[in-house]
């Protein structure tokens, strides 16, 4: 299935058939909420609520394990054997619970993806279900009128009752960019990182700019330098809260770098065989890139490996 | 500057220098708002305001046209000789109206784009505005909380002082794409398009999905199709009201055709003989491709030039 580099990124996993076409189909979204075998991505707050299973987890549980209800719930689609799925939020938990009262256990999504405990397709279902669950709890009202609105069947709309405006999940574009200059790159740390980490620039789109211009602006933003060619190289979800990372690749022109210290503690030039050992753990001076779950890993591999 | 398909998508133009990282500089943004030879983009509601000068039409303004104020003002950028720009919104006009008491020509931002009066930076500096005042028109209160919410002094967030959100600018990415199999594109047509014209599918992405699981999962809900490997083009940013076009080839799968006749009224195969005929205004039976402006347009036309 892995069609492209995209498919391999942390979070790319899901497999629901989403069934967009039948959200709007209040018969058919009552029989899949009814159904005996429906699962449910469990979230108190941002956190996944998990199952113990033996040496596992589970990621999707039964609707026992829903609650009563009242706060919102997703459709988030069928599982291939058919199962529908849905995303819903219990009461938020009090600070460090580790437990629920009926025994799930408390997870933090990106522990969990960098763990490995849950498969990729699961991860991909949890990912989805946190993008939309935080979207429902921060859009109880109209930004509009200010009215409070009301969830969809399906939970994929907010309607406002009292102005009629609608309301859509937002997924917000962010461009990420190998900066590549002959055979080194631009990478850079925030004073938020893990120690010796260095990564790729990375940055909202704006309204009214192309996924290029983005890229350029950002670079010259945060690095001071201009940028020729931007390619496109592969995309991941990132539900933090619901973001889409856009991996591209930069040609930086020559020049000086100015570095945004606002935003960056440090930044320089990395050759490519310095960017395979920060890969492999064995940089000289203990730098390291950033871990698979994260899409500028693969931008740095595809640059050490020389694909891009 | 012609550096990718993307720069000649139509609102692609806009050369200003955002100044992203003077957004949080009060007094920065007080001088260039005081500036006397700033200008401003004016719009009543998601009208913008022109002054006919000669032949041609000014759609960049000085502060005199921008009214008093009390609505949103948005800091755009610099302009390349220095001059801070604004994108300012005026009280909103009778339906109907075409030229305001002080003189200015009330105009559609999609038929100044086709006519050609405008430059592209112009144009590309009010597809910009557009997007920002639109996203201030609609989010004037808090969607966590209900209160109203205050623009930063940039207009770049809203924030809101009961419960302390902050609100950015929303960027819904879209992706639209050729679906080719052999030496034949799909296209189809909704209801609302003009006569005789077939376009690319499109949809907006989804919390939790990549780019090529977007570009998959709309053909297959809008075609019925499946698709293997899916290819980046180029993009375009779209100001109604703020979508960001990303432009894909897909490569269908054999299989047969199923319309989602919900969004559509007829879709087919094209060959690129055909394409080209549409394109250049010469198809028999009097098929169009979509104009210029539209990315689609370009998407086409790289089919039947060979180039996807």
């Amino acid at each position: 299935m892995s069609l492209d580099l995209s498919a391999i990124q942390g979070f790319a996993g899901n497999r629901l058939d989403r069934r967009g076409n039948d959200r709007e189909d209040p018969a058919l979204q009552a029989r899949w909420r009814a159904a005996p075998d429906a699962l449910h991505a469990l979230f108190a707050g941002d956190q996944p609520l998990l199952k113990v299973q033996g040496d596992g987890l589970a990621g999707l549980l039964p609707a026992a394990s829903a609650g009563g209800g009242g706060r919102e719930s997703v459709f988030l689609g069928l599982m291939p054997d058919g199962r529908p799925v849905f995303a819903t939020a219990r009461d938020e938990l009090p600070q460090g619970t580790a437990e629920t009262e009926d025994g799930l256990v408390v997870g933090d999504l990106r522990a969990l993806a960098a763990e490995g405990r849950l498969g990729e397709d699961v991860l991909g279902a949890l990912a989805q279900a946190k993008s939309l669950l935080s979207w429902h709890r921060n859009h109880r009202f109209c930004a509009r009128c200010g009215a409070e609105t009301a969830q969809s069947p399906a939970g994929w709309r907010r309607d406002c009752a009292a102005c009629g405006a609608q309301h859509f999940p937002r997924t917000d574009p962010v461009v990420i960019m190998l900066v590549r200059r002959g055979d080194a790159c631009f990478l850079a740390r925030q004073a938020r990182f893990a120690p010796g980490v260095y990564s790729c620039l990375a940055g909202f789109v704006e309204p009214g700019e192309t996924l290029e211009d983005a890229v350029r602006r950002e670079v010259m933003e945060e690095a001071g330098l201009a940028s020729g060619a931007v390619a496109y190289l592969c995309s991941q979800p990132w539900p933090f809260p619901s973001s889409l990372m856009i991996g591209c690749v930069a040609d930086a022109a020559g020049g000086e770098v100015t570095l945004d210290l606002g935003e960056l503690e440090d930044g320089r030039w990395f050759t490519r065989d310095e960017v395979a050992l920060m890969l492999r753990g064995g940089h000289p001076a203990g730098l390291r890139a950033p871990p698979p779950l994260a899409i500028a890993h693969h931008l740095l591999r595809a640059f050490a490996e020389g694909r891009a």
